[in-house]
This record gives structure tokens, sequence and C-alpha cells, in this order.
């Protein structure tokens, strides 16, 4: 119950359906005086707007971000922002012959088994839709780190099992065949300091895990050499340390995460996703009692999340360090004795 | 701050260096009334124990376990649950010569860089040590799991980038080397019933990855066909459901969760764990004064911790899965109009 | 940082300022399958609606609540619920003069010297407005209980020094000499069973407590006897149990509560609410500058804000009560051997 | 379930029964570089020591702790810090006589009320021996307060319902009589700054409330003129602000918290505490077959309990100002922009 929180510091709450009144967020913990403007979310919410790619969903979603509570003059008060994303173009009767059917690869008979209960409009909660909240709170929390010195990118590098730039001619013959495609993502945080993360349960790259698992068709996770570390030596995988103005690695196959802790270097980290579950050619499934039936979802769906959910990545990405660099503040006695501990208006 | 708590309702706190004075664990929030014995946590920690293969550390870790509270007369009594293990075996001398030294692969340099001090006889707290804390807390919860016909395998597959039994050949020339070796493990658990898991962002594989990744070592984690559902069509990666006594499905590439939700097939996923970063090999690295220096970490180390990491990793399963089962009880408002609501002694 | 949210399994997040656009709450946690209406919870905020009351403020706050997520076809599905109510009859310039001043008896200076910024207007975060989103958090709350057979009811008993029925001369008197009153709050609980909280921190009225003191104006709170409790003998002050039927206790000074379980008496506590700080009176105080000026709050206030805190106490107490009715489901292995841990949809 | 946990960022886990091996607690979150002896521990652990009075119990407790991990040459490491306290001087035999019996004002039904079992040996969980915990990490959290200047004082105000120093011969003759008291415990925090405290739900003031309602025995809690503010005027009540080198105010009806905000002045509360419930009176009462019962608590038993909660409202109070401090680090953006965000050792 109540999973749709994330966060310590920095905290958010999700809420909204796909095809309800509207999606939002609530970001608590945002530290008092951060310049935000609606522009700042809005941008990043039209990067994950579907139709800006050949191969993505025709829904129009228009995504247009209101911001009500938590922004005075222009400016984070310390008290939670609640960011609220209208649903628009969303055509209900689209899921009606869909209302008793659990759909290969989709979450309808997991809800209908834990809730009793579903919205089945489209996905209803467990809609790619829902992601449109995390990327608003991702805008907050990118401002922060762009404060810091911190960058966050993630990019596509394979789609289709191919190469990202080699992979359209499979995607359009995919898209034909109305059948759909995964692919990996890779995603670099640079100019995270040494020292932030907190053993030894919400280790830096255990709560990076989480953020990146709990979007929908995340199928695998590694950072650094991940997989292929299981494959090396511990001569070749250990990466040296030498000094240069700063403590460096000469390779980075830990991804930036040492016992949990960034060690300065970039954190890298590659996602595998899964093809889109809604796809045209006819599978075969049953519906609610229990009786075989043979599906084609028709309609307006990508043939790969992969483009979209890249700025989910960077906004759950970002979260994560955004919160692990306030819980850090209070790591050392030494920063504590300065005089802001007792900082009084004066 | 304050990572050592994993779980919300079925919660454990550990606490303990490698070389201090003992290891523990505090569970709280198991339910009152299990019949627990020292020898129910006591074996599964005898199969963390060091010497038992032939490619393991020489220190000897008895790992007699006590229980200090929350267990009266043989049974759980509702009250946290504290389990000690005392440090044994334990010579800090070993390590006198790398107190100033950062160890490529281990997290020395990362723990000073956030806290400015750190215990460095035998990694401190970042040691593997810490993980009998978690296979005592585990058994508990495996203890629960059983009776709720819930089991927790999980087997190496991969050592030293062969399958497992052919791995012995490698593995022994790699430590002859001084060197070291990594490995995939996988995680099969059985019995749990679809519904368990808390969208949107306690979602049960996420908080699974949370766990596995807080493991040390682990690099990499897949659900189902995980990194390889990124070259898949999707008419090929959806699992058909189909009806026979119960819901199943003709292939299970969704490992088991579906939307974050388990799907009522078994859960089955797997982690990449990389070598050892202790070898004999020189290695170059710095200092805490950032000189250059050269390291050849003798001693008693694995040549891979693949075996030892098995438990570990079937402790955090089921430690999740007991949490999530816990949480699940109020989902439905159906299963909360019985008389247990109301469940005052009579 | 991020204290906007309260509660367990039933969790609420409140976001909202006095003149921003909207306050709303999202509540997380609710069961699924319980039948929710807007009405369910326009009936609550009607209630603390002002105006309702001699003795209350003439802002017009309609208040009208929309549910924006987390109910399908008027029942709740497992999800976030998502509640608004926009600000409306906002006069934010009313509040100029006030912006560089800090009030006595408010938040003004304490969010300044917390957050460096404030919104000035109505008291922002800090203002009574904020309890709206509780008050129809609580209603979701209240309609659980409701199902339960366990009824919450506040009311007052004293107001400005005298028994409420004795009040009102003294309040329009006070009210005409700008002067503003105080008084004191009473809830009773009816059929919570015995068994309900959670030992040691998380006890029944210490949690009780964090949501009576979390409502602005509340200075003190006591259970059962309370603080006459320090002048009994313990012979007095001790409930003896008998039985008749079930478990009694022939005197409630416990109010309910023994070792912060539920004893299966009514609960019963007592809240002290200070006198409205804003007053016409002239009061001596300082601006942002600190420099000396004097005040007159001038405008739309309450003389007592004691009948509006009414319905917020019983919002919270419900809030509180539910969380802990879900948590308890756990408790005992016996209830957790019956069939719906294997809940499994056949 | 799991309620033995406090704090966020400071924070505690106890664990232990009265009459089982040791009680202990797990202090996660300490910032690291506290310099830390077993003897910062102990001397406030005396201070709560049976015996030290005239009116205090027989059982022998000498209460030595051990520090089991966290502290590496008395310095803390940020990791948690376990403290164990054996359990000496327990005589489970003097309890075989109460095991079916329900204890008039103890929460012996209650506990069987929620687990179906119970450690009946003197009050298990319940009993006041689990403060020991408490009073250990509260040891912790002065000795960081003490470095930022600021002090935790509690002191008896009332006992047997007259002032303390009046209170003696009263006393006498309650013991004679074989019954017990209660009292009244002021507690003054000197040199917290204003801006500590975090709004709505976790306010300063609320989450002290919940702090010390969780003490056994506490029945009533206010702040500043608490429950006398219920009959002043707001005239009266409304502390006037004034500069004279800082902000001060002319009163503290406030009890140093507006708005959940410390606003510089001290922080003063008083809680009212209900007589020790084990007395030698015959009592009417049942046992667990709803028999009616006569009982008289024999043995070693303090006749007021109000000298042995003195440090433990002082260790509660504590922990919770610190932990607020700490949450309080990323308030403002100010701070955060502070070279400390990059602290990246050099």
């Amino acid at each position: 119950m109540s999973g749709s929180s994330f966060g310590k510091l920095f905290k958010i709450t999700t809420w909204g359906e796909s095809h309800g009144l509207a999606v939002g967020v609530c970001i608590d913990g945002c530290p008092a005086g951060l310049s935000l403007y609606v522009e700042d979310i809005q941008k990043h919410l039209d990067r994950r707007k579907p139709g800006s790619g050949e191969f993505s969903t025709v829904r129009k979603e228009d995504d247009k971000v209101k911001i009500l509570s938590g922004v005075f003059e222009d400016k984070t008060i310390g008290s939670p922002i609640s960011v609220i994303i209208e649903n628009e173009g969303a055509n209900s009767n689209d899921y009606n012959n869909l209302k008793d059917i659990y759909r290969p690869g989709h979450a309808d008979y997991t809800y209908e088994a834990k809730y009793g209960i579903r919205d089945y409009r489209g996905g209803g909660r467990a809609s790619g839709r829902e992601t449109a909240a995390r990327v608003a709170a991702g805008a907050v929390a990118l401002k922060l780190l762009s404060l810091w010195g911190i960058e966050v990118n993630a990019f596509a590098i394979e789609m289709a099992g191919a190469p990202v730039d080699k992979s359209a001619e499979s995607l359009k013959a995919i898209k034909e065949q109305g059948d759909s495609a995964g692919g990996i993502i890779e995603c670099v945080v640079k100019g995270v300091p040494a020292g932030i993360g907190e053993p030894v349960f919400d280790k830096l790259d255990a709560v990076l895990a989480q953020a990146v698992f709990s979007i929908g068709g995340v199928k695998g996770l590694e950072f650094g050499s991940g997989f292929s570390s299981a494959n090396m030596l511990g001569s070749v995988c250990n990466d040296s340390f030498y000094y240069d103005e700063t403590v460096k690695k000469r390779t980075n196959n830990s991804g930036g995460v040492l016992g949990g802790i960034s060690d300065g270097s970039d954190i890298v980290f590659r996602a595998a996703i899964k093809p889109v579950p809604s796809i045209e050619i006819e599978q075969e499934t049953i519906n609610n009692k229990n009786e075989s039936v043979k599906i084609s979802v028709e309609g307006r769906h990508d043939v790969t999340a992969v483009p979209r959910i890249i700025p989910v990545i960077e906004a759950m990405a970002a979260i994560v360090i955004v919160d692990y660099m306030l819980q850090n503040l209070g790591a050392k006695l030494d920063y504590l004795l300065i005089d802001n501990m007792k900082g009084q208006k004066k």
C-alpha cells in the first residue's frame, strides 16, 4: 500500500490514471529559494510528448503543466510543490472492448488480482502516462542539480537489437508487421562528488536501481561493466586510483559507485527495455471469466517505448541524486560545526 | 544517513563492522506466534560460512548466533528480534599496512570521502561480513514464507565466465595467479500469489532490485528475459495467459512480475557479481596523501564471492517478499470486512 | 524537509497555500473497493466552512471538492486518491501591508527564519486553510471506519474559559473588543477493538499526539484522566478490568490506551486550543528589518478557531485509526495462516 | 508493526524485554567524527538507575553499557552505533504468579489482545526497562547538541499533587499504604535556533509530542502556556516580538514553537505522569480465562516513576532536536550553494 511516494528528503508523490481527469505530482522537500518557472518543467514534458518521433503514438498529449502550490513570486518557498497535468485527448471508448480482457505483457491481470477492481481505460494507473508526473518532478531536481554542476544525460544505445543509428529500418518493418521492439538506454551522471550514497541498504546504486526498475518496461539494469564484470578477472575489473588535481580512476568499471557511495567518476548505468506490449498481431490470452480469447490491440501505440523512457530515466536519476546530496549534508561532523547550524536569522 | 534499515512492515536494521566486537540485526515487525529457534537462523549462517568450499577464505568465522530479544518460550512475541553474532578470528593487525591506502575496487576511498574517517580493518562496515546479519534476518523471513508455501532458491549459473559445472579449473588457475573471478547467480521464488507489490515506486521488482543491488559486488540485475528482452519482438516477449486450474502463462519472460505486481508465475532474476577486489596481484593505487603506491592484498581471500553471496540473495529476496505479503493485506476492502478487523480478544 | 506526508499504510500528503490556486491532498493506501462519492468528502468540508457560525470569519470559502484520481465508477481502485479544492474568495491585496511584518502568535517569523522566503498572503502554508485538505482525507478515513463500526466524535467543551453552553456572551464581548479566545475540544472514538497501536514509538496515543499537535493552535493534549492523573493515587487511577460479554474496565482513566495499544474502551482525548492570533487590538512587534512596529490585524477573522478545528481533529484521529487498523493486520501469525495470504485470483 | 524505530535522519531502533538477556539500541545516522566514549553514555544511564532515590525500586540494575559498533578509535564513523545493556538482577520467578493475570493500569491485556502471546515477566517489552535504550541513544544526541550550544534540562515540578519540594511526606505516606503517585515534569531546551521543525505534519512540537507520549506513563503534554491558553485572550497569549541583538519575545506562551517551527526562545513543555500501576493495595481484575481475580503487586516498585522518567524525557527531546537540526540543513538553497555541496575530498 501507499507505494506512490519516492525519496526521503526530496520526496515525490505521484497520482493519476491514464484516462482520469489529470495526473500530477507533489514534490516535498525542495529547498526554498530556487527560482522555478512553469517553463522549467514544461520543456522536459515536451521532450517526452508523443508524436515527436516517427515511431511514436498518435494520441495528442499537450501536457500543459500547472504549478498549484509551493512557488511564490517564481521561487520555491519550502512548501510542497503541487504540479498538475490535465489529461486531454483521452478517448475512453477506445478501451471498452478491453475491459474484461487481460492483455499479455500488461498489468491488467495483476492489478485485478491485487485490487479486485481496475480502471481498464488505457492501463489506468499502470499506464506510461503516469511517468509524466515523474518527468515534472525530475525537472525540478534537474534544475537543482544544474546549480551544483551536475548533469544527467540518458540516450538510447540499442533499439530492436541494433545500435541506434542502424535501427530505423528494423523499426519500420516491425511496425508494419504490427509488432513492437525494445532497446537499451544508457544514462551518465557527471559531476556528482565522491561521498554520495547511504550504506548499507540505501546505497546509491541500490536506490537508483529501485528508481529505474520502478519505470514500466525495464527488465534489466547494470552499472559500469555490469554483466560483463561476471566474466572479468579482478585485476581487470578493479579500477586503479591515481591523483591528478583530484582523485581519479584509470577505468570506470565501477560505474561511479564503490560500496554504494559515489567515487567521483561518472555514474554510468544501462537499462534494458522490453518491447511495448500493445501489438496489433493477434495474441492468445484469457478474459476475467478465465475463458480463452484472441486479442489484437489496435490503435495508437509506439513501436518502441525507448525514446519516451529516456527523459523518465533522467528524471528518476535526478530525483535520486538530489535526495542523496541532501542526505549527505549531515554525514560529517566537521561540516556541522560551521555557523549554519546556528543559522538563526539575524 | 541512516541507511541501515530496510523494509516497511517487516523491517530489519543491521549494524556492525568486520573487525568490531560483533555484527547483528534487529528484526522489527515479525508477526507474533512464529516458533523460532536459534537453529533456524544458525543453519543459514552455516551455509554462508567461509571455508565451506574450496575457493573460500580461511578466516575462521564460527558465527554463533544469539537471539537477545523478541522470542519468548521459542515463539516470536511481536517485539523486535535482536540477533547478535560475535566477531571471532578477527585479527586486526592484518590490516595495519592498509590503513592509509585506498584498495582498488573496494570502498576505502568512498567511505573516507563520505565520512572523513573509516574503520580500515577488513573493510569495516563495507565488508561482506555485514551480510551475516542479513542472512540471520533472512532466516526468519524464510521460515515465515515456508508457512505460506513460498520457496526461495538461489544458485550460481556462471563463475569465471563459464557454466558452474565447468568453472572449477579456471577458478583454480585464477587463484594460483593471485587473481579473482565473478559470476552470475539466479534466484527463483516459487509460490508467491498474484497481486504482491506496491505500484508505482514500490513495485515488487523495483524493491527486489534495491535489495539485491544493496549487496556488495552486485553490478547487474535482470528479471525474466532481462537484457535479452531488448532484442525481442513484442509478439515473442509477451507471455500469453491461459487457464488451467489457475491463471498461467505459456512463457515467463516477465520473470513473474507485471506492472510491478507478482503474476503468480515463479519470480526469476539473475544478478551479476563482480570479481572479489582483494587480489594478490600487484595493483596501482594511491594513499590518503594522494601519493601513488603499489598494493598486493595478501591473506585470506575467496577467489570468488559467488558461493557466499547465494544465501545473502535468498535472504534479501525473502525479506522483500515477506514485507510485501504483509503490505498486501490491506489491498482489498473485501478482506477487511471479515471478522479479524474486529479481532478483539474474547 | 518533506514534512507534508502523514501515515504509514494509509498515507496522506497535503499541499497548498492559503492564497495560492488551490489546496489538496493525495491519499495513498486506501483499500480498493470502497464506494466513494464527492459528496462523502464535501459534507465534511461543509462542516468546517467559515461563516457557518456566529463567531466565524467572513471569507467566502465554497470549498468545492474535486476527485482527480484513484476512484473509478465510484469505487476506490487502490491508486492514490487526489483531491483538490480550489481557493476562491482569496483577496491577496488584503495582506500587502503585512508582508514585512511578523504578526505575534503567527508563524511569519519562523517560516522566514527557516526558509528565508515566505508567502505572506494569509499565512501561506501556515494558514488554517491547509486543514481543508486534512478534512478531505479524513472523510475517506471516516467512511472506512464506519464500515468497521468505529465512530469518531469531537466537540467543544470549553470556549473563552467557560463551558460551551455558557461561552456565547463572553465570545461576543471579546469580539467587540477586537480580541480572540481559545477553548478545549474533546474527541471520543468508539468501537476500536483492543490491540491497535504499535509500540514502542508508534504507540497509538503517541501517534494521535503527533496528529493533533500538528494542527495549528493546539497547545496541549491529554488522554483519559490526563493532567489530573498526576495528582491521583495508583489505586484510583488504575482502571479495574472485569468481564461482561467482553473485557471491560470499571473506569476509563487510561483514555482507551494502555501501553500504547487500544484497550477496547472509548479512546478519549482533549486538546487545548489557543486564541486566534489575528486580533484587531494593537500589538507590538517587529518587521523584517528588525524595527519595532505596531500592528492591528483588520479584516475577516474568527473570534475563536474552536468550531473549525473540531472536524480537523476528527479527521486526524480517523486517519490515525485507519492506518493503525491496517498496520495491525500483520500482528498475529494466526491470522496470517488463513487463506487470504494465498489470496490469488481464481 | 515495526514501531521500534524513531527518527528520520538521526534514527534509533530499540529492542529488548525487561527480563530477556539484554536491551539495546541501534543509532543510525549519527554524523561521523563525534568523539564518543562509553562513559558519555554510562553517565546518563546511571542517572536513571533505580535505587538512586528514596522512593525507588530495589531491583539492582547495573546497566553496564557496551558499544558494539559504529565507533572506531573513540570516534563515530557514520555507521550504526549498536549499544547493548545486559539485563542483570532479573529474577523471572517473581512473575510466575502474574502470568495469567491482567494487571490494572499495565499493558498485559493489550499486548495479549494484540499479539496473542506475551512475555509476562516484568512487563516484557512494555516495561520501563525499555527506556534504558532510549537514554543510551539520548546520550549521543545530547553530546551532539552540546557541540551546537543546545542544552536540554528536565525536572519534576510536582509529585503526588504537591510542588516537588513539598511532596516528600506525601510520598512516604503513599508508599506505606502500598499505593503510588504521579507527577509533572517540565523540560526546557535552550539554544535551539529559530527555524527548526518541518511543517505541516512533522512540526517540531508534533514530533516532540509523539516522542514524549511514547514514554510509558505519560498522559498529558502541553507547550508553553498549554492548557491555560484555552482561557487566555489573544491579546495576552500572543507573544510580542522585539529586537535586542537578536529577535526576542516579551513572553513565551508559545513554548518556543510557532507554526511547528522553533522561534528561537526556549522550548518549554510539561508532561503529566500517571501513578505507577504496580501497587500492593489489592485490586480487582481478571485473568486470561476472563475470571475475576484479586491482585496485589508485591515486590520492588517505585512509589513514583517521575524521577526515573526525567532522563528519558531529556533523551527523547534531544533525539528529536538532533534529527530536526539535521533535517533543516537542506531548507534553504542559500546554504546549499556553498562549497560543501561539492564536498569532494581533495
